[in-house]
């Protein structure tokens, strides 16, 4: 199995990625070919994930242009919000693994700076 | 693939209910001017929530195509599952004014089902 | 089995309260002499599950005193916001229940003012 | 004092300790001779959040003890809530900080358990 293959199956699980660590030396080799961030080695993985929070945004629009009863459209609402805190959530633990543990060679003043911001955008998570 | 597959497709895995959807335009039919459910008499407000949040998607998806640093994505994450909370909450008002008002009416086993449903999704929201 | 007993083991759950629904009426008889509101007929079991969330954080500060490694007691204090939303629910359903059931009877402004105050304190909870 | 002051002292500072960050410097020094995890630095500052929201916790029991609207103790269980989360926060940022920036060091293997652990346990506190 490829590692491509391995990101693939990895994203259809809506959890934390499970395969991300393994997968996650290899593709560490070819960053600099994707970008500057972390998370661009699984770009593929998180457009596709995006399409389907996309296509759950326009499901809501026909339940509601169908009037279907409204506990259900709240049902599609939270699996919605779900699978974008769990999106969140990938990109995140991809942001620790990469930039914050890069900062940490660094060390002081940068490992702070980064670790607050990485604290911040947690908040902001917890507070939606 | 058309693009009514493709979405059916999106919706399946979700939690939504696939055949809500065929079921509404039925009871659109009894509908009178204003329909079964609450939220009906904002559709047009719910609907352009909702597109508003599809551009927040897809705004996500150009982000994480650019590579935008990773911080800065899990804002407008943050953002998107703050306005779909908004929506949500909205559609809860207007369900609290009609659906569970009305079972008030009747009272006894009709409104202990309406509150415990109501307090189901509220419940759903907050974990999600 | 007496209806205090029914409260009582009820209230182990930490979700909606299953047992709330057949209670009511009986406890709606007593009303008048436990208090305004319609959490009041279920006070000892609120305040039973109070005490078991403020010995989970007295259960935190040992925790912390004994240098407990930090991601344990991240998971315990995940469990006491938990059970603080559990409360907040179960208060909550019997606020729909009375106030806003009662509020309904009015009809109105009466009722949307309720409507209104249970959103807001709804969305006050989603944003904790 | 009066219940009254108990309670409004209490309620004081419902978000983050403004005194937290001025203790840190200090405390930094001392670090060695504290415990082995990150947290350990801030004990006292920790501990006493701690202690105010069990403060907030008993508040509560009053409250519901003495019949307050059931809106009002609401609002109070959001700020207990918030409380909580601010603390989890708190805690995380010095995890990362300690804990994960010595795994990034040691690398490889060791880091990718301790940023998994760390997204676990935000996914927790999330969810929750």
């Amino acid at each position: 199995m490829t590692t491509t293959q391995a990101r693939t199956e990895a994203d259809h699980a809506h959890g934390a990625d499970p395969h991300a660590g393994h997968a996650a030396p290899a593709a560490a080799g070819q960053q600099g070919g994707h970008g500057p961030h972390g998370y661009s080695a699984q770009k593929d993985a998180h457009l596709k994930r995006l399409r389907r929070i996309e296509g759950q945004i326009r499901g809501l629009q026909r339940m509601v242009d169908e009037d279907v009863y409204c506990i259900d459209v709240l049902t599609q609402v939270s699996a919605s919000t779900k699978a974008l805190q769990s999106f969140a959530l990938s990109l995140l633990e991809e942001h620790l693994r990469h930039c914050v543990a890069a900062a940490a060679e660094e060390g002081g003043a940068e490992l702070d700076a980064k670790v607050a911001e990485a604290t911040a955008a947690i908040s902001r998570l917890l507070r939606s």
